[in-house]
């Protein structure tokens, strides 16, 4: 006998699939639905049917942008500085790296990380696209910011060769001991490269 | 400038809007669903959409059912004893309930607990509903099942003092220590109650 009417069932199945949601938060969250008001299930249920026809991924840096649009707003804003370009893994992270208002030039969204375990090759990701931006833009400095994980690092390494014909400043983000955090709680790897990269105070 | 596709901002602010989902969670799934296939954001639109319109409230018990049905299924089914009745707050603990398959009566779904702070009096829940099945059934027991928090143990102190005039056992879920738990790290009250709920072994 189903416990539960089809449609309540159903809703909490699809919330299991989302990462991060286990069947008891699906539940949590289906029958939270359930007593709110019903704008926002059906405001939830709207933006999910427009969320993959009203977007598309920019032509030139492959981030996410408004179907329509063949640029996104940051490539097309002449404002950024396009000499500087920083490689990321996913559109997330232009909106992370976006937050901090610490970086004015133009992204590039690799869409993944070289993981030959996953079978995941350069093929896979939009390293030809910017191999391609390296020849016809004007980059001086790219900025490897792939995530600071062994496949992140890996990548950032496929890439730093990739770019080396070209005459162009290759960087990586820092390492080191995140902001607000507590020596005796650094892992020993992060606290060795804080050693390795420890700078001198003026 | 807006920094995202206007669905995809709105998928996250309707994400935010559920409990237990922060900005960085609400970001997550937005982008998850923008990379994973398409049927997975449909059928999380399409459950959505039909949650409210599919379901009502059983008319005896209020535990959520199929909208057609005027008696949930477990009210109709005539192999639960109707003698035995369990109040709960929510219909998620039905769900919680059933799945231990320990319990093979009636439900009563409160919805909601009484809290004076937000205003909530016994008007508020579905109180009067139950004092009238007392009346019209044959119930021989009342299991109060609210939750063991301090609101949970109010409504219960209440409820009981509603059904004393009537000629019915009242019992209340047992409280002490739950099951695989170190006593160590058990907080001072369940240790406390576990104590004065103390058992003799056979």
């Amino acid at each position: 006998m189903a416990l539960l009417p089809d449609p309540v069932q159903k809703l909490i199945n699809s919330f299991e699939r989302l990462p991060g949601i286990g069947p008891k938060s699906a539940s949590r969250l289906t029958f939270y639905l359930l007593r709110a008001p019903e704008d926002l299930s059906n405001q939830l249920s709207d933006a999910l049917s427009k969320l993959k026809s009203a977007t598309t991924l920019c032509q030139r840096c492959f981030n996410i942008t408004s179907s329509g649009n063949t640029i996104c707003e940051i490539c097309s804003n002449p404002n950024r500085d396009s000499t500087q370009l920083c490689i990321v893994e996913e559109p997330l992270d232009v909106l992370a790296l976006e937050r901090t208002a610490g970086f004015n030039g133009l992204y590039h969204v690799l869409h993944g990380v070289l993981s030959p375990i996953e079978g995941i090759g350069p093929q896979d990701l939009k390293i030809q696209p910017l191999l391609e931006r390296l020849s016809s833009e004007n980059i001086k400095e790219i900025i490897l910011a792939t995530n600071a994980s062994m496949e992140g690092d890996a990548t950032a390494l496929y890439l730093q060769k990739q770019i080396i014909r070209h005459d162009i400043r290759v960087t990586r983000l820092a390492r080191g001991l995140p902001m607000g955090s507590d020596l005796e709680y650094a892992d020993q790897n992060t606290l060795l490269r804080a050693l390795a990269g420890r700078q001198e105070l003026d």
